[in-house]
């Protein structure tokens, strides 16, 4: 059963503020469907004059914060998420085809890019970029990131990526799982404060060199310049805005250079870091053999044979802005499918179902970049460990009101 | 039941060569006693005519081979191996006060510095060192250890390193395991082949150094440049007839600086090597928890705590004089019995008999050289491991007349 709220309000806003002409009254969430609004509940039949909210304890939506810079495997990472979950993630139903969303049975992954404040050319008038916070509206996407946490619904803008302009909203059910994912999900305190898990990817600078110079220049014919200037102009607003939000993530993957082979500078083989904050709730970061240790290992060998330049795992405690980390690497890359389980047998706390997980999830996403090496591999992991984690604050839930009954 | 044989012998030989005279008979060996034979059976009580070989195969001797440098710490190692079964290693009694010979109920450990075929004054004479092969009698010491595996007892000859002089020989009865430990156990191809297993105790010159430098200058007064030139004498010898002997052995133990100092010369901290041959029968080589990979573990950290310098254990496959071995490595010391136990819980193969058992065997002799480093630790490990292949190969002569019998 859950508590739900009708609420009148002006159909332009983004139900930026909502907090007029409150009505409450109960609904069975499990036959609530939005679509079916206008045919089956004749005080929800005009076009958006209403929206229906439902803020109640079972139904709290679980929020997880994705923090990355524009075309670094975001996209990749959330369907490696929600298949997970068994859904395939798809962009909502007969709305806007430049919508940002995708919607699976238990997830719904927001762009923030949809909360900026300044279109394309309202950005070049003023002389900011995307990464400025000035360029976002943080109001905003606390406000609707905190109502759909509490499972109200939201009338969420859209930034149009091919028009550069802001395109009218799209309705987003609270969904049992909320990604929200872009530059700033860990920006404003407020917001961070909504989010019960929060990644960062970090691509190194080398590596980002190495697939713009791999994309950039040798597929789409720009210049070595061009690519070093695009580089160079991005730094300043990026060190300033999206690189400090590291400090708060409970976990950071960093994609750097291999180190198995000298001086490369080819990008193809990479070497991932794992960064798990240690102590946060609902999350038992993952261990190499020996919890707690420093340990290097090579799992080719005599059991196991890799092709050059081979794997290499290391594993340990350290620190990580202050925090206490416990870090899972890996260098090099997967070559068959006897590596990857070898490898995954060996791993601790990874909060699989059955013995075998992460392999059968690497597999049935092949074609997915990243899937032979340490991106998809801790991709992966991640998903399983937020099914693990929304698991828990599912049944840490249900156990509170019987706790609650039998005192 | 054992075979015995009854041999006229000259009593001034050393027992070299016996194959003349022989009378076999019947003893049941676990009534047998050498020392009881003047009293209890008197075909033997003439002062030394006779002597009593079983040469029975189900008290066949294991022989194990220990070489190194004198006063590299093989009576410690002895001395742990001894009291892996049980008993505590003493002279043979009523005997040469300066015998070099260690009895326990299941060991005899024979020096082979008493099949030196030249004396102290010979070997100057000759202008002949210790380690040259020339100063030694192969021969006698194949047919001596050879006898002895086979169950016969031996004179062997006594080297009196008081007075450097060759004494009367003694009588050796054949133990269940025989231990020739000294410059040369693998050095003659014969005595090699007799060797059921072998270990090469190989303190790097660094340490070596360190530790004269420890003993000779700070404690008896010598000067530095004395030291250098002994260790410099000595050195043309040793890389000749010595150092070789390395490739046969079934087990190195290296003993090397620590590589957690930087530029430690104090020799105090140590790194020690345990390299295991490949294929040895009845020896399984310990490994670190994934045999056959390549790991570096450093247990100290969130579960364990540790002093400086810490401990740092390595683990992988390797090549050691074309023959494939495994290495197991400790860098750095034990400071407390937690960090013992929790370290031994994390190998694999080490052939215990209960959980802790090597952590039991190092606290027994806590006062031994080595008992808080790599050096106490694998010699202890190689005790269990010389223990359980003396069982393996006790077991298989059991069931290989009992298979027989049913064939």
């Amino acid at each position: 059963m859950a508590v739900c709220t009708v609420y009148t309000i002006p159909t332009t806003t983004h139900l930026g503020s909502f907090n007029q002409n409150k009505q409450v009254f109960f609904y069975n969430n499990k036959s609530f469907n939005y679509n079916k609004r206008s045919s089956s509940n004749n005080i929800l039949t005009s076009s958006r004059p209403y929206v229906i909210t439902c803020s109640a304890g079972d139904s709290q939506t679980v929020v997880i914060g994705l923090a990355a810079d524009s075309g670094c495997g975001k996209s990749t990472f959330m369907r490696r998420l929600t298949s997970v979950f068994g859904g395939a993630a798809e962009p909502p139903k007969g709305g806007n085809p430049d919508s940002n969303t995708l919607i699976s049975d238990t997830t719904t992954v927001i762009c923030l890019d949809d909360f900026h404040s300044l279109d394309r050319t309202g950005r070049k008038e003023k002389g900011v970029t995307a990464l400025d916070p000035r360029a976002n509206d943080f109001d905003l996407m606390y406000e609707q990131v905190k109502a759909l946490k509490e499972g109200k619904p939201v009338d969420k803008p859209i930034y149009n990526h091919v028009s550069g302009l802001l395109d009218p909203p799209e309705l987003i059910q609270p969904p049992k799982i909320l990604v929200i994912e872009g530059l700033h999900p860990m920006y404003d305190a407020r917001v961070r404060e909504l989010l019960d898990f929060s990644i960062y990817l970090d691509i190194s600078n080398e590596v980002k060199f190495a697939w713009k110079i791999q994309r950039d220049m040798k597929e789409r014919g720009h210049s070595l310049e061009s690519i070093k200037a695009s580089i160079e102009a991005r730094k300043p607003d990026f060190d300033a805005y999206i690189d400090p939000q590291k400090q708060y993530a409970d976990v950071v993957i960093e994609v750097l250079p291999t180190q198995l082979i000298p001086d490369d500078d080819e990008g193809k083989v990479l070497r991932v870091k794992m960064i798990q904050k240690e102590g946060v709730k609902y999350f038992n970061p993952v261990y190499l053999f020996d919890e707690g240790s420093t340990i290097s290992w090579i799992p080719c060998g005599r059991k196991l044979t890799c092709s050059y330049p081979g794997i290499k795992f290391s594993y340990g405690p350290d620190t990580f802005y202050d925090n206490e980390v416990t870090v899972v690497e890996m260098d090099g890359q997967f070559d068959r499918l006897d590596e990857l389980i070898y490898v995954e047998s060996h791993l601790s706390n990874l909060s699989t179902k059955f013995y075998g997980e992460v392999t059968q999830q690497m597999l049935k996403h092949q074609e997915f970049p990243g899937s032979n090496n340490g991106t998809g591999f801790f991709q992966t992991i991640i998903g399983l460990k937020i099914r693990d984690l929304f698991e828990q604050i599912v049944a840490n839930r249900a156990a509170a009101p019987a706790a609650a009954a039998k005192a």
